[in-house]
């Protein structure tokens, strides 16, 4: 049986970050997908997602913005709201869209593809880093507040993932990269259907003790 | 298709702890089991079973000692050693007789059924949280070692999962249970075989990017 | 020899959260204030307070908002944003704005008087406590970042501290209080110049080991 | 005045590890120091140092062994059970023996030097990491318990400080070193009066609300 059957399932910036390996492996386990592109940083969009999606069972709040890579000297204003503006408030207005009904339903699922970069301190990534810090801390606090209602939001905190966003095969081919790489245990990037198929295990019932939790997911970087 | 299909699997200290629940859901998933219930803390006993196994491709390291729940004062060392015999020294004896096969083959599974009371502090657990500790620790160190040769050893941290050891029937009836429950946001015992559910994902190729890692596994009690 | 004879310290914010505490026991140890209470919320007021301040050696970045204790799905665009307004946008000015002078001299403290609420997930706390998430992982950014350059950046990470803003008298009142203080171990609030006495230490050169680290100080409410 | 004046303070293994530094702080701090350096593997020492100490207002729990730095596979039982005899069952009985006191008095400190090793995962670290990673649990647990009485148990998880045990000279000079302390955001080693001088602070007055709580002592390493 198909993982996914019958289940209504919504991601979002497709064109980002694992947007396409999601497809894929929800497609695959046969979830009745939404796979949606549309701009998230504009007023309305997020509410008109959800509510056009209909009845939804899970929700993959998959958002990204280019790492800008400044020094935090070289991080203006405009910069640094950008982060949060994709990334963090678009987040928030997914998550109250589509919880009323969940609750209602007792029944729901949110993952949220983070980033590892949340979780330790990075040179450059004071920007991007912290927009990511705060979309994990609203993990926790959102799904501590709606574990009594039955529905699980939990986070994968990801790096080291094969992604069109973050690791392109052009950055992987620079010496920054090869040096990055070490720090990782596994010695490798995983294949984008790998943190796919983390994300299909915490939209699924066998996970349903989790909740407010963020899975580091980083072939040992986060560890060691 | 089964997803333990044709792999070996040796599952530990059967009467205690998660035994049941993981012959169980391995049983039922295909897997070539040998489900053991022998004394590990004899000397050789680890190293025998590992011997008497064969191949093994999956190991699932379920190890428990009851809980003295003894004040630290009342602690004496016969109790506080009993917690390493039984839970830390056994696990070592293992994870060392088994690796050599599995680095060979550049391939294998470890997957060690801990608590989360290793990861947070505790009135009247010095004894056994801190041989809790002790194989969260181990489990970090070990699985970053070995993951350079794609071997993956990994913890499941839990607490509030229904198991003839920690909670059983009897406990859970107590009011020191009822109060306690409350710690946990998501409210309820997971069941067993949700437990089981999460090793059988560490278990499997689904998981091959995690090295080292701790997941807690408790209803939200460790972030909340 | 006071603690902080001869160092310029700027602490901002003062009317709020921990300013009262935080000028009390850095002025008796010395120190040349700036205790400021700007509005740091409005374009170009960090940078002014930092023209001002001139040769700064430590600031005390002081932050703070209601917490609107709004359920997520009450928690409209115009309460989430406002936390990062006041918590989130002016810590980046005032940390981008004095940093080049610390740089400069190799010599600097940084002290971000944050929240526990960013590290473990609470109920109703979506917006608040996503943005004092944002403020610890910016913390480690920018404290690992700017390590080299001999700059130490650390933030306090504190609850049940009496304090104007958050744990005032009349909420110390309150039966919500009082059974919400039964989560931290010492089963007592922190005097305000506990918590000065923490950002002191941090402030000082004993502590120049730490960059990018976040303190706990909660009474043993985030171990436990 | 000074810090530790009037203050009974027991400094213990003091030949090893952070003793030499312990002593010379807490000395020049005005404590009156029983600076011990019998083999508290011996059954009975731990309780015999303490009956001797008579008063004790801080303990400070230096226990060391060397790091084998074994393979996981080159790890025999008695490697592994060497680093729990010297650094795990000692403070346990430390720790029982001279608590009453302090509960009886409603005032104590125990300090615990012990090693970030125990946070994260390192090859080659399976005996002494896991013995290190037990006492910071160990820690969490009994400063739990104890918090009510008013008596604080903090632990220090110090790595990259100058010590005769585990950063000598001789070590500091290997290419393996150099190539280590490049992991270190402040990129060098804490001078030992550092790693004192937390110590110093966690066995003051000043860190009353800090209980069961491990403070990473790092460079930057454990956050980065």
């Amino acid at each position: 049986m198909k993982r996914m059957n019958g289940r209504r399932v919504v991601i979002t910036q497709t064109s980002a970050f694992m947007g396409k390996d999601l497809i894929e492996l929800f497609g695959a386990e046969g979830a009745d997908l939404l796979a949606d592109d549309r701009d998230l940083t504009v007023p309305g969009a997020a509410e008109a997602l959800i509510a056009e999606a209909g009845k939804v069972d899970v929700l993959v709040a998959n958002l990204a913005a280019e790492q800008p890579r400044t020094s935090v000297l070289d991080t203006d204003d405009a910069i640094f709201r950008a982060m949060y503006e994709a990334m963090v408030y678009p987040l928030h207005r997914l998550v109250r869209a589509v919880l009323p009904q969940m609750i209602a339903r007792r029944r729901g699922k949110i993952v949220v593809m983070g980033s590892a970069s949340g979780l330790k301190g990075m040179p450059n990534y004071s920007a991007y880093g912290s927009a990511r810090g705060a979309q994990l801390a609203y993990v926790q606090d959102v799904g501590t507040e709606v574990a009594p209602h039955s529905v699980q939001v939990n986070a994968i905190a990801q790096t080291f993932v094969e992604n069109p966003t973050y690791f392109p095969p052009s950055y992987q081919a620079t010496a920054e990269f090869k040096e990055r790489i070490k720090g990782a245990p596994l010695g490798r990037l995983a294949h984008g259907w790998e943190s796919a198929a983390l994300a299909l295990f915490l939209a699924g019932d066998e996970s349903d003790f989790f909740v407010g939790q963020v899975f580091p997911f980083s072939g040992g970087w986060v560890t060691r």
